[in-house]
């Protein structure tokens, strides 16, 4: 993997990564030179316990692009620059504009609950130059080199002391709000391990100190052994719709051993995650024949500096429908309760996805 | 309170609320007369540690309502009966038919993680025969009894031993995936304290044993010093957008003192809920001129057995909307990691409800 990095107008980063190697010719460009300012903070949650982020951001220079303009492709008229520049490369990664978290917060206002700078980050990772691509057209080179992208992004944001839990993720589709469909995604990272991954952390290093083997490592044989929800499985990776889903249409993808986050990926490991990850998309997208909205999202060991035997990277996604017509709608139950009711049994959705015929290995003109 | 209670044709549960005696003559109604006969399971989610409810439900014989019918009004045709009978009363309460949770369910099926019979209920509040209402329209005096009704369902549903917390709640709006605009909310009893107020209640525990005071009490009390984000307030009730707001329009409605359930609400803390609910959802609808969407959720000490002084009786509505146009879709952050990101201060957002000018004295009709 190549990468390069830059500096935008704005004064923030861009890194650009690639299979070969990148010209550094490339300058980086922006939609706006006003320089970022963003200062978000946390307030303590007491009835919660946790923390929830707060920014409020003033709002730029009028910019009035043409109706083709798009942010995530690479800039084409000078005149009307994007977040990328023109140029060879695979995958590009920048600070968003208007950050829920940013390692330069400082100075939290004084409120009744206790606050904090939001010292965290939050990237945007733009998947390819194709704005009609999705994971599901990609190469599994191009996969591949995303999961190797985002190991880097996790290993250099969890060199900052502050970041302690770094996550990516991808929000798909209106349905879930995305209005930009230039194959695209998100990563966030925290001052703090992040109140579910916390959760799911705890319940693995209980499992973990019990049986000295990974949860989620036993789950997966489990669920080899019942053999009912499998969507994919190779030597070294599997895509399941797993025995607790909380979503219908839910699927996990991980490394069937454990492995506690990207950067420790055999490459054998990472092309299964890939294959894994073609597959499962290919078959959402085929399910209905048309694109299927989903939030999809990383998780993995900290970066606390401590040894996280427990952790085993994984991705679940979450996808809002529940039948072709009908969406989930997350409300009472789900919300203030925190108790998920799924009118369909995961055996059922299993069964639909499995039934989609994919071939991964078909090349796909870009 | 007068209340009335009846069994449905399917075998149902069907109890009638009012102001007013009930007419001992009326005879409960159902869609369908076929049994319900639903036998919903819980599953454990060994990674976050919690339960997950499945119900699939057979569909029922072929029922084709004219147009104008409302299973939620009254029945006015005998052939096609609605679930709820003529007659005079101010609301009706009734097991739902497809419910995630019944008292009923029993041998749950064998899977690769735990599974229990979901023993719980779920049930229906109608809140007024009128099909145009709204929690915003109705009288002071049917809020209040509407309060009372609440008290009497958590008395009840609390009764069975099985029954660990009960928790009110109101979906409103298309935007929150409700299709029938009869003015109605829902009651989930769950075998359990679910994960949410769990975390709520230990929090609380937590204040509770180093202060011997409440947590949301005290909260409360340096929101009335700090006077920047209340919408109602009197002697006995407040409502306020919480600093820690999580949804722009996020508030909160409580007893300025801690009170652990509905059933322990004096008529005088229950008349200053009844002005603070009316309040809100006036102001709510008052916002942008049109019908306010929301989660509304009345958190309660649950029916354990056991004491409870840290628990404190109150409501959390969460709005979807974020601007009057736009709404606030729950992605990564807020799914994935448990942190929600507010582009908006609570200060701000608390301004614009305090703006809206209401009469909660005005007299409606109905």
């Amino acid at each position: 993997m190549y990468s390069h990095k830059l500096l935008k107008p704005d004064g923030r980063p861009l890194t650009l990564y690639s299979r070969y190697p990148i010209a550094d010719n490339i300058i980086a460009t922006s939609p706006s030179n006003e320089p970022v300012q963003a200062n978000p903070h946390l307030r303590w949650h007491p009835l919660r316990g946790e923390w929830v982020a707060y920014a409020s951001h003033r709002q730029g220079r009028t910019f009035m692009p043409p109706p083709e303009y798009n942010p995530l492709a690479p800039t084409t008229k000078p005149e009307f620059p994007t977040e990328l520049p023109p140029g060879k490369y695979d995958v590009a990664v920048f600070d968003n504009r208007f950050p829920s978290m940013a390692q330069t917060a400082h100075d939290p206002p004084e409120c009744i609950v206790e606050t904090l700078p939001a010292n965290g980050a939050c990237e945007v990772v733009v998947f390819t130059q194709n704005a009609q691509a999705s994971l599901s057209s990609l190469e599994l080179e191009h996969l591949d080199l995303l999961l190797e992208v985002w190991g880097d992004r996790t290993r250099e944001l969890g060199l900052n002391p502050q970041i302690q839990y770094v996550l990516p993720f991808e929000n798909k589709g209106v349905e879930v709000g995305v209005t930009l469909h230039h194959p695209h995604g998100q990563i966030y990272a925290y001052p703090f391990v992040p109140p579910v991954p916390a959760r799911m952390l705890a319940m693995q290093q209980e499992y973990y100190q019990e049986h000295q083997r990974g949860l989620l490592q036993d789950l997966i044989q489990k669920e080899i052994a019942d053999n009912q929800r499998i969507i994919y499985q190779d030597e070294y990776a599997i895509a399941f719709v797993p025995v607790c889903a909380r979503y219908p249409y839910e699927v996990w993808i991980a490394p069937k051993e454990p492995v506690g986050t990207f950067m420790d990926l055999t490459p054998q490991q990472r092309w299964g995650l890939a294959k894994a990850l073609k597959t499962v998309t290919l078959k959402y997208d085929g399910l209905w024949n048309r694109p299927f909205p989903y939030l999809m999202a990383w998780f993995q060991a900290p970066t606390d500096g401590l040894a996280h035997p427990e952790a085993h990277l994984h991705a679940e996604f979450f996808p809002p429908y529940r039948t072709s017509e009908r969406l989930k709608y997350l409300a009472g139950t789900e919300l203030a309760a925190g108790m998920f009711a799924n009118d369909a049994l995961p055996e059922e959705k299993a069964k639909e996805l499995q039934a989609v015929a994919v071939d991964i290995e078909m090349l796909i003109s870009a």
